[in-house]
């Protein structure tokens, strides 16, 4: 049952806001959808933006600028939180893990696995919420997502291919494996086995891919963010895609950063190259 | 002296955080611009965007989807906060006054006396800042704003014509002298004596104003927005532009609401109509 906590006019379509109970994540959950004015005609595609640590589902909501494009397009938008939220969810004392850190995995250690189940929340329990109760058009669903969230995007599309059929990113976790925020979260949600590791990191995970029929992949990246040569390393998955097959198109932006304020300069491309693939 | 405290690449532009001590409001205060990618080539039309009740510099900054527009046009936006911020400055209970609600006025009454100085600070301060220290071209500024910032919009384009070239505003407060937002603010700020009041009353000062040059006024207006009867009346600024001979294009909007999500709808109307002038 997904209760409506805020509808807003926006750019002749409309923002919401949910809630539900989500068994996945045995907590309740928020979400934003963007319905763009074309609903009244019909089903439409839609694309998932996954985001990154600490944010939930406003900052893409309230920051990206991203509605214009999408009303333009007719692309329905679904933005959700990261991580299992309530008191009852266990945290942890840094920003990198815990709450506003999910992962986009199942975690399998104590006390983690009673609720970061944000794999099976995403390409289960929400694929199933909005393509029941929102006008989402059957075998027309793109992910997207920043940092964390552009890991969740190639992840979950590598994984789940007969549910997202189109990804782009913004300065994603490539290599979480070989990182310190991917060590970090998939030891702490996973454990130490690092064969269980590689099953959630998009440069293994895209050397395995059925890479013929899969459209390009989109991938902006600042050269000004913080993050470049420690977390992200855009360098790893433009290999792994070549041996891989898979075609990429990796920009990267001189002086951008990781802010938002990136995002938002090159949302609209990213909405293009997903309403291309989605509405072929 | 200014202290640059945040600064993202934007839209080919640059987003900048600036702190500064205030004379005026006698505290540190923030502001963004958004410097557009023209300014390598020289000085550049600006706006300024005065924000609503419980706002800071920080609410149009990142929800108002401004920025792409801006670029393209190569205006300048420059967004205060609204009120005198930190510790030594006195605060009310409620959301509507004290700090987050300067109402764009100088405060005479104790103890708002002592900070509160809105006016000068937009007038006078920043205004000799940002042509000082910015790419901000001589006699090329706009005005314009949201809610309490409409009314400050408003109120200091008809006191200030000779510093604010043109004005526009979403969902403005433009008859406070008779609205209970307005009427305890000016109470509180400027005391009893209502004839202070209609100093800053968009409806009294446009029926004094020299309307002759005056380029049209535009303003939007959700007709979903809960404030729409009680607080706002933008019937009362139809009747007073058209006693006085304003040109005033007033659109009301079905369903919008008085959210950021009806800002970021029109807000590039707004900068259009903005350049328009300033670009003449």
């Amino acid at each position: 049952m997904l209760k409506k906590l805020e509808e807003h006019a926006c750019h002749g379509g409309a923002l919401v806001i949910y809630e539900h109970a989500s068994e996945a994540l045995n907590c309740d959950m928020k979400f934003s959808v963007f319905l763009p004015p074309q609903i009244t005609d019909g089903k439409r595609p839609a694309v998932m933006f996954l985001a990154g640590l600490t944010c939930t589902h406003d900052n893409f909501t309230t920051k990206a600028g991203a509605y214009k494009k999408a009303a333009e397009l007719g692309l329905i938008i679904i933005a959700p939180d990261t991580s299992p939220r309530g008191s009852d969810v266990p945290d942890d004392d840094n920003y990198d893990f815990g709450k506003g850190a999910g992962f986009y995995v199942n975690a399998t250690q104590k006390p983690w696995n009673k609720h970061f189940h944000m794999e099976s929340y995403i390409t289960d329990e929400l694929y199933n919420i909005i393509h029941r109760e929102l006008p989402v058009r059957e075998g027309r669903l793109g992910i997207m997502g920043h940092s964390m969230g552009g890991h969740g995007a190639l992840t979950l599309y590598f994984k789940y291919p007969e549910k997202f059929v189109n990804c782009s990113a913004f300065s994603p976790i490539v290599a979480p494996a070989e990182v310190p925020w991917g060590r970090k979260a998939f030891k702490g949600y996973l454990g130490e086995d690092k064969t269980k590791w590689i099953k959630h990191d998009a440069c293994a995970l895209v050397r395995e891919f059925d890479t013929i029929e899969s459209p390009m992949i989109l991938i902006d990246q600042g050269l000004g963010d913080q993050f470049l040569t420690e977390q992200l390393k855009p360098e790893l998955f433009e290999t792994a895609c070549k041996d891989a097959g898979q075609a990429l198109k990796l920009r990267l932006h001189e002086g951008y950063d990781h802010s938002y304020y990136f995002i938002s300069s090159f949302i609209e491309d990213h909405l293009t190259h997903h309403a291309e693939v989605l509405s072929a």
